[in-house]
């Protein structure tokens, strides 16, 4: 396998993909056994880079590239390694390897540069295991909130004891973040994770913002009661109410061309002859503007409680998390559109992200732009997520590039 | 605490109540810890009342009482041991206590029967583990079938290992089985379920037929995907195809006069960001009779279809269990009447059951009747459910006389 190419990028892809904690589809949340094979597994690869491999005060994997002088400043490449369940093998994974890669290129070529590197695979930006994303990101950042302690899992153990479990200092987590005086930026390459570029025959695009997003856990409360014994007109069935949710979800958001979507449902106690008497649902809706997406919300909670009023429901709401939509910074991303243009693009496609990235909270921390690679059908978050082989190698190229741009700006 | 009185039954449905494998209400199944203690306490309650407790080859809890000679049939009295997750404590309990109480009575007062009695508590009418219901009555009544061995339990335990685990014989389930030629009748005392006796301002009312129900294993699948990425118009959100046959169900049972309940639901993966790509669901169909059961269920079959195809979804349908509806045996039904009516009421309440028992099981085996008990508010299968002490009080002296009357009609 040739060093640093596409080809051991997506082998190394291939590799991460066995360390899961399922088999249909990948599964490798936070502070997991799984968690702890990929860093190590990454660290190997790091070190083979010429970066010094550590893990953070949070769990992330981090490699470190000497600058000139003890005092200049780093550019923070990466993307992050954990997943959802049931996920494909290049979403946060393929832009992690890519920046690797990349460092070990410029290695490979001697190129003299004025800042140094931090590679960071984000230990958790899916928010899989605790339902808050960017942990990994937001303590790379600074923003780690005391509050997140005591999140619980699905099995009801805290942030606290996992960090501990896994042999963090729950204490000490703030070691993790910069010190932004001596950050030059952050570059994120990832898989587009919708079908825009395919659909414009493009192999990679420079990225405008991050559409902020809000996540509810939604609850709807009735009574249980027996499936035959109960007459319509006295059940208080609190799947019905939160089904009529999951129409209005799409109905509301659609409308108003935002994103909203359903993803966890599950009605309690969940037996077949039992009337549902609580249901547990969450919600994650996303728009190009705050204002429209705070709009839409609203618009959903007032549906709900409607629904919830008509069957003698009680409908509960607690909010997980609000991003508010972000933009990159003009200089980085002309970095970015200056590496894709060196691949022979001479207009690369500008578009928005609707999906999360590290990049979001890394942006209270400095300046960011990202790099989309083409996807597959726009398919992500699911096994059949896939990438082509000769984009990944232009996305190589860009990304190397990129960082000389940024290098080039900086000096 | 007075022997064989409303109060040590209720006291001993207290007791039950204890033997749970969860908190948040009464969870016992079948072949489990509690299903075993559960018997081994009701066995020694038993042997209290004069009966010979034993557990037979299903798994059910019997005891019994021998008729006046060796060829004498016997009266099958009982109800359910059993619970649904987060179950009250008098759903099938309160019938089987009852059965023993009654039989304590009549040895009390010396009582000359005609035939011997048998007391079951079945060890599994609500389904709950496997899906298929009445698994402990159609050992006794010798429908046990032969495909049930490899239904699987939430955990992928099958019934076979389970049966095993639990120290049951599966090559020796038929042994449970009674021979019809000598049996009389099965009579069964349970609460209504439902709030017709309480609205009608009587304790006790004398059960016409049950109706019959249907169970289906629902599943929608589509396909998997990130919740921001993928647009609206490339999405196959299984969730939304359910949720739309989750509000079908409602609108065409109660408008064709029948009762359609999804009791469980459940979206996979089951991520916040991550478009549901399946969703699992459970349908329980019943009307007044098979013809109109059937008719709904077509309606239903084909809007889900509809929806399905409108989404790009896949539908699939597994039927677990179709009980036809059943009618008591008159002559039975009469002495349950006559029961009632010695405790004063001149001319009892005849309802239909909608709630399945495990006479309906029993029906393949001989003629049955059955005695329902006001329970508050019409509340089951719900840890609220509960009944009045003098209630039951007057259902043992009924259910007391319904024997001897059934005696009286035999000699």
């Amino acid at each position: 396998m040739t060093p640093f190419s596409a080809g051991e990028v997506l082998a190394r892809c291939d590799v991460l993909a066995t360390i899961t904690a399922a088999t249909d589809g990948i599964e490798r949340s936070y502070l997991t056994p799984e968690h702890a094979r990929a860093n190590w597994t990454v660290g190997e690869w790091m070190d083979e880079a010429g970066l010094t491999a550590w893990q953070d005060a949070a769990g992330n994997q981090r490699g470190s590239l000497k600058g000139p002088s003890p005092e200049a400043p780093v550019l923070i490449l990466g993307s992050h390694l954990d997943t959802v369940p049931g996920a494909g093998r290049y979403d946060g994974i393929l832009g992690t390897l890519m920046a690797i890669a990349v460092v070990g290129r410029l290695r490979a070529r001697g190129a003299a540069l004025p800042f140094g590197i931090e590679v960071i695979g984000f230990a958790d930006e899916e928010g899989t295991r605790f339902g808050r994303t960017l942990l990994g990101s937001c303590a790379v950042a600074g923003t780690w909130q005391e509050s997140w302690w005591s999140l619980r899992d699905p099995h009801g153990v805290t942030l606290r004891d996992a960090f501990v479990a896994f042999g963090l200092d729950p204490e000490r987590v703030g070691d993790a973040a910069l010190d932004p005086s001596r950050v030059v930026g952050y570059l994120e390459a990832h898989i587009e994770q919708g079908p825009l570029l395919q659909d414009a025959g493009r192999a990679l695009g420079v990225v405008e913002g991050i559409m902020g997003a809000r996540r509810f856990e939604l609850e709807m409360i009735g009574e249980a009661g027996h499936a035959g014994g109960m007459p319509y007109g006295r059940r208080r069935d609190a799947l019905l109410g939160a089904s009529e949710v999951v129409g209005a979800v799409e109905e509301l958001a659609r409308g108003a061309g935002a994103i909203g979507t359903v993803g966890r449902l599950r009605a309690f106690p969940g037996a077949m002859n039992v009337i549902p008497g609580r249901v547990e649902f969450s919600l994650d809706l996303r728009a190009e503007t705050d204002q429209l997406r705070d709009q839409v919300w609203d618009e959903i909670e007032e549906t709900a409680l409607k629904a919830a009023a008509a069957r003698n429901l009680a409908f509960e709401v607690s909010e997980l998390h609000a991003a508010r939509a972000t933009a990159v910074a003009p200089t980085l991303a002309s970095a970015v559109e200056a590496g894709i243009r060196a691949t022979g693009d001479p207009a690369p496609m500008r578009l928005m992200s609707k999906a999360g990235h590290d990049a979001m909270a890394i942006a209270d921390l400095c300046d960011y732009a990202m790099l989309f690679i083409r996807c597959k059908d726009g398919i992500s978050h699911h096994r059949d997520e896939d990438v082509r082989a000769d984009d990944v190698e232009l996305a190589l190229d860009a990304f190397e590039a990129a960082v000389l741009a940024v290098a080039d700006a900086h000096g």
